[in-house]
């Protein structure tokens, strides 16, 4: 079965007004797992959501991020230059209103913990805060950090260092599953899914 | 409430297989959507499946996607660099297992559209094809291929041209819904997941 669908040329978008634009471009690369990324240490500690975390390779364990353009104040970005460490939490359907929150524009002095009521962890040896709510953390050091010359967003490349899942998992050959962690995906800035299991499918090979 | 959760060195992880510490963290950055990617023209023409599409930017509009080190033979990376053209279209629970056969290691020669049971589809003027069964086609020109040197894969940005929506989203301000367009997501290399809408958040504003 194929669709009834039209094609628009991006042209014609022209017309929508700009937050309108914005919104529902931002909805085209799908709904995506959000996380709450940790940083700082004292008066420095930051929470904030992001929905770009990349899968980049497993050996080594690399995770990426895209960073907005940093010509504004950016909390997060300004944290893992300064601290290097920086973590990423899963956000789930308890707490997942709390970790919208964390999108308000606070100022550089308020900690985003505080303000919307989330518990942050602190780990021996490692730079930045976790968040207790959440099922899990991986724990990141800084590898690199790219300028993406078309637009001046970044894209922030952290190697993994340690994570943290629920104890039960390991019986389960480490294998997580998003359903039962009850992660949320974000499309654009503001819709939230939850996820139901279909199916696991076999490697595939040609027929 | 936090977690009973347990804290594992990465270093820890070094006697799993390599198989099953490559899949395990392969599901670390979540359950996130799938696409096909569709590329080139005649014989060139080629199906493959991701679920690493990053929104880059709005103005102008960008999207990215990462691409695996081109040490061996990577027909879509090939056909992006040689057509410029290239197609994101979205993977429904209609047809995912379809999408998937799509990562069988297909030779050049073989064309993943007739090999899965997809339909093609080609739009004047655009040096890619299209997959009839997906509801959300964005047609896109290569705008930057960006080495990440701590693995050598690659970031490779494309500037959207056109997209295509069912008709009846022009009603819907162009709000795109995930739910309703049986969007699929992927965590690992093999397990698919359906979206349930939660709810939408208003802009957030410190309290």
């Amino acid at each position: 079965m194929t669709h009834n669908i039209e094609t628009i040329e991006l042209e014609k978008f022209k017309n929508l007004d700009k937050q309108e634009f914005t919104a529902f471009f931002n909805s085209f690369s799908g709904a995506k797992p959000g996380y709450l990324i940790g940083t700082g240490q004292g008066e420095d500690e930051n929470l904030a959501i992001f929905n770009s975390i990349t899968h980049i390779g497993a050996r080594p364990p690399l995770l990426g991020f895209i960073q907005r353009p940093t010509t504004v104040d950016r909390h997060t970005y300004q944290n893992i230059l300064k601290y290097k460490h920086y973590s990423f939490n899963l956000i789930t359907e308890n707490f997942f209103e709390k970790a919208h929150q964390t999108s308000a524009r606070y100022s550089k002095g308020q900690n985003e913990f505080k303000e919307v009521g989330l518990t942050a962890i602190h780990k021996k040896e490692l730079r930045c805060p976790f968040v207790g709510e959440s099922p899990l953390h991986i724990a990141l050091e800084l590898d690199d950090d790219i300028e993406i010359k078309s637009n001046q967003t970044r894209l922030i490349i952290g190697k993994v260092i340690s994570i943290s899942i629920p104890r039960t998992l390991h019986n389960n050959k480490y294998r997580l599953d998003f359903q039962e962690l009850k992660s949320m995906s974000i499309s654009g800035l503001s819709d939230y899914y939850k996820l139901t299991k279909v199916k696991s499918l076999n490697y595939a090979k040609p027929q």
